[in-house]
């Protein structure tokens, strides 16, 4: 396994893995309530009777039931690694009569960063899940912003996705200036900024789209875009994340609207819809092939309007944009 | 405030605050980001950029733009209380250059166990738009466990409520036997356990029913049944929440069944759809009025069929069914 490989670079004997997550991503178990995975080199998981079955069927890894927090102390020697994750409760216990030496580490999530091919079929099979349900989604003016939300989760699901990989933000009028709206009961004006996605097997979709109407949307619509498009553009191995970043702020800021585009420029996406890296100022990773990220620049004008673009890049030996869906949209 | 004579009481002279759904409680803000309540004789809410506005318009504290860790491990003095929720990595970045006393407490959560009027209004609205949507649902025989799931999440969505309390469970025929199942793509069998709830201004519901047909299914609902009755029966302030959990083990194994029973009987239901207390064999903590708990016993036979009858209630000076919906349901 490559992850003790990194173990052993880093010094760290034997990991404490809690993170349902990072589970899945080492085992190919999902875990449906706790299970604790102690890496070492000869790893083993341990999962509640609820789980055990479930494991035994479809762990890589050797599965125990979790009889108690001692028996798994002993499982632990030398330096142990502890996710960022872990709380602080959960150290204190852990820690409780034992002497071990602890290290935090994101060891997986690195890993987790870069994608192999199944991954990402996965991740296109959940853009290509939600952008149908997108396109069946009727926006008629006298639906809420809610029911348009409902929706499209409606539909994700119809495409055999058993989940939203986020709450579905549906924000129109005034209110798409707020970059974090998630959906109200007021009915769909324009602008409509839609921020949505969905989860196969386990990995995430995300994917914004600005439904404009005047003049004034599509002037500000065509910045973003061009702020978009240029920092796609410059995305390939060995990039760091912040200059990404750069570019696409430049863009904006270049156009007088530097103040209003208060977010960073994406992230990277997996089993989280959030992992990393940031595309943001101060993150120094440099990109590799086969991170997947979003690339989401936006303009939020205070009590006017916003609009946001968002798509799904692979990188290559370029950056190549899982989307298909088209980027402007008058409906 | 209440929560800073708790804090008095324990010795804690400030404590940092993360966790949303604290925050939510506390202020009356609910961050759609990165917040940190300081809590202390005059207690601050830092936000970042994204959330100021809203923040100022909402929070029932004082409200400040979040400029630097540096400001903000200055606005803390003396002994600092920490959630449990915190992250390892939070403390290690918290407590770089400092040099103040921390302690772990569990203090809002514990005060977020006693619901007041206004939160039990919501919880009870929120059970309300679960049933509603429950009972305009067709379960058809052609439709899949994913499709039932999708059209509860829908008609909850068109209640106005805008998420789900967590991913709906809808488990049939074998599957039933499972007691984490989430969904399949499977088309629905008899019985079929939904576990569902929905979101109403912030607060949850949890309901689970279980759809039977045949007798034996009968012979087992009736036994769960029977266990969910006499562990509500019991319920009143002062009771030991363990002591509920034994009275419906206790029915559950008289009938022989007690291996097929693997889970507690219930926990507190608010701002989390899990929190405080856990109505399970070692939790000692008295019930007290203003309590909502899960009563949800269950029997999960192997590759047969489960039952599993859940139902939120409300500690008065007994136990008060807030559920309406019919326990038993042939469809």
């Amino acid at each position: 396994m490559k992850i003790l490989d990194l173990m052993h670079e880093e010094k760290i004997d034997s990991m404490i893995v809690l993170n349902p997550n990072n589970i899945s991503y080492l085992t190919s178990f999902r875990p449906s309530s706790y299970s604790i995975l102690i890496l070492k080199d000869e790893p083993v998981l341990f999962t509640n009777q609820m789980d055990f079955e479930d494991a035994l069927l479809n762990s890589k890894i050797h599965v125990e039931e979790l009889k108690s927090i001692d028996e798994l102390k002993n499982s632990l020697n030398g330096t142990v690694g502890l996710e960022n994750s872990m709380t602080i409760e959960t150290l204190e216990r852990l820690k409780k009569d034992s002497s071990f030496e602890t290290r935090i580490t994101d060891i997986i999530e690195r890993l987790r960063r870069i994608k192999s091919n199944d991954e990402l079929k996965n991740i296109e099979k959940a853009i290509e899940i939600a952008e149908n349900a997108f396109e069946s989604t009727e926006f008629e003016n006298n639906k809420t912003e809610n029911e348009i939300a409902a929706e499209i989760e409606y539909n994700m699901r119809l495409g055999s996705s058993k989940k939203a990989s986020f709450d579905t933000i549906v924000a129109s009028g005034k209110r798409s200036s707020l970059p974090h709206a998630d959906v109200s009961l007021n009915t769909i004006e324009r602008p409509i900024v839609i921020d949505w996605g969905t989860v196969y097997n386990n990995y995430c979709s995300d994917t914004t789209r600005t439904i404009i109407e005047t003049e004034k949307h599509e002037e500000i619509f065509e910045i973003v875009l061009d702020a978009q498009k240029s920092a796609i553009d410059v995305i390939k191995p060995g990039i760091k994340a912040s200059y990404v970043d750069k570019v696409a702020r430049d863009v904006i800021e270049e156009y007088g609207y530097g103040e209003s585009f208060i977010h960073s420029t994406g992230h990277g996406v997996g089993l989280e819809v959030h992992e990393g890296p940031s595309l943001s100022k101060r993150e120094d990773t440099k990109l590799e092939k086969g991170m997947v990220i979003t690339v989401e620049p936006g303009i939020y004008l205070k009590n006017e309007f916003g609009v946001r673009i968002e798509d799904m890049i692979h990188v290559t030996n370029k950056g190549h944009v899982l989307n298909k869906i088209k980027k402007k949209i008058n409906l």
